[in-house]
């Protein structure tokens, strides 16, 4: 089931830049294996701001939960899920 | 897997009172259908609205759509559906 | 370049049910075709509303509007884009 | 009488982790205690978020309130409840 | 057990005069009869709107809804009700 | 004239708790003291919150103002006041 | 006693020009009454909408109320109240 | 002095589609003298909607209005209005 | 031209009495010269918060902006301006 | 292709003030340049905010994020992005 997901990420500015660094590259691993995985099938960045959007793969609501709450920076998230059903355009053909 | 489904109608008062009470009729038969059959599976009313909410159960989201655009009243409604995840408290002993 | 679009249709539910269904029929034709031609790339029903989400595909913002009011449903249509930037998990190996 | 309670937690992600440890390890000690005794009859964890929407059972809303409270994680909640009123589709035979 | 009761009243304003008078009418004498009933203990017009605030009695949430849904005017309100805990400044003494 | 008053407390949770509670002694007997002057008329507790709703009494904004700000958490406050006009089912006889 | 009040007026587009313009005609003459009696003491338009905020003067809300609710044109209006306090800079000198 | 200035067009889908090219050519020709006459500095299309976005000149709120009320859609219209100030990106040098 | 301002001040509670002290000192000095210079044209204290709203005067928004910026509180401030054209109750006789 | 941004800028009033300054001198510097490269077309300050709204020029949403991340302020910018269509007045000749 496809879940759209969207993640503002609230870094406080004043953190060290080192340990900001050290977060950030371990997200960046944590993200891709999640999209190798097919857990996230695309992402996008939001222009202008430290979040994103994306389409995540989860048999229900709870294996979702545990992938994004995989990502080392979850506890700066702020996530909204929207469940999606499928849309007649992507099954039926004319 | 288990939604929370917010359901608020906005029948017009200005419906003749035989069609409402006809709708209405219908309505029922297909809520108690719906609950029979497991797909409602607890549902409120919201005090002082023509609202309620409820856990339905479903596959996955089309399903529920499917089940909730079999009410009569669909055309009516405006609905949030939150998918939900398992918390501890019900998956766990201590 | 592709954008989010969020699309919530408000159709009157006193339309008369042949007008509702002829539209519809039409609907789906133009819908089918932006899906053939890539305008749109992937679309999902939100469940329980008349309502969808999609991935768009244009050249530039007149272009995706161009597209949307395509829709024979257009003049009843809310709708919200969110132009979409890269996203590193998407652009680069590790 | 059952109300629908939803909390967010607002834990700072600074909070030394030995600390946030000790603190989760008491909440569910008493959120357990709550599910026993009947005070918090079904709950569920809103996915992607620090979260969780719960159907509450007490006398009245100042009982809900002490119930809400013993927990310990009150002070870091943002707690928004829902008096439930009974819905048809639960009481009434067809 | 109280409730604060928000109501706005959304008549439209094209109904003619004689049907506004003759509900309203009708909405007074059910109004007093709640008032003497103790269903409505307090209640205020919100200056500038056809809208009240109000402090309800009721013993749980689905008999509060029977008293709004008894009101006439009951099928153009939009209604918002708040559970209402003791405050230790009404119940302690000092 | 009465005013409705809705108050939510943003405490700190980190306030330690000896200042917390040197804090709170010094609200409640103020509280105490508006509630017998009658510039507290009733107040309710709002279940799950740090927060209160009441029916204040001032001769106008100016005084209800300085009631509030009389009370030692007042620089934690958020407030809003809602200024309450008489309504005919407390005013009129039938 | 002052107040700071915004009115909406929500006429439809779709009223008979000799309507509107019936029903303008009877509001100016009511305003300007208003105005005269003190009331109204300033009001300016929104740009670009159909609207205005004032400062209206009434003993308390009920007065309000009625001065509000004497225009014509009030059933089509939304309307936002809010009870104004003196502000230093008005009562003190330096 | 500059306005930011957001304008959503709400003609009802129902209006016979003679009315509506009628007042669009009406629309179309009251825009284009606003161009001309410098009224309106710029004017973008907000994809996906009846809407505009714009940059309008005028020496006051009062001018302002006046330009915008002129056009022939402007009972259909809902408005924002944003007084812009000069920023220094645009006055000085480096 | 005439804006009407809403400032909210956000000090934090925290701040040290003295450096408050001084800094609300420094406010009342400047506010009052604003007042007589006639940039603050009315200002009313809004009941229960540490805001105001008030009428001010300047040639454009960008004088506007000057004079809001130099009170001494304005690092803490959230603003709303509201651009004001002239009601013809202000402007007409009759 | 155009697009509307609407930057906040929430520096925390705490910060040292030649920390601030430091920051502003690069911010200005990269401002500058931005607006001679032609990625700023235009940019307003919204006045009483520390807060702007611009007119940005950009191949697509990833070239837009990259020019908006490259100010030195980013970390605290609250940005809103909209895409930006053309529209018939800035196009077409009568």
């Amino acid at each position: 089931m496809e879940f759209l997901v969207a993640i503002q990420v609230n870094l406080p500015p004043s953190m060290p830049e080192g340990e900001t660094a050290a977060l950030l590259a371990q997200e960046r691993q944590r993200a891709f294996e999640l999209k190798r995985s097919g857990a996230i099938k695309r992402m996008w960045r939001i222009p202008g701001r430290f979040a994103n959007v994306g389409v995540w793969e989860a048999g229900d609501a709870t294996e979702l939960h545990d992938s994004i709450s995989s990502l080392p920076l979850f506890r700066w998230f702020d996530v909204q899920v929207t469940a999606l059903a499928r849309h007649y355009v992507e099954t039926e053909n004319r």
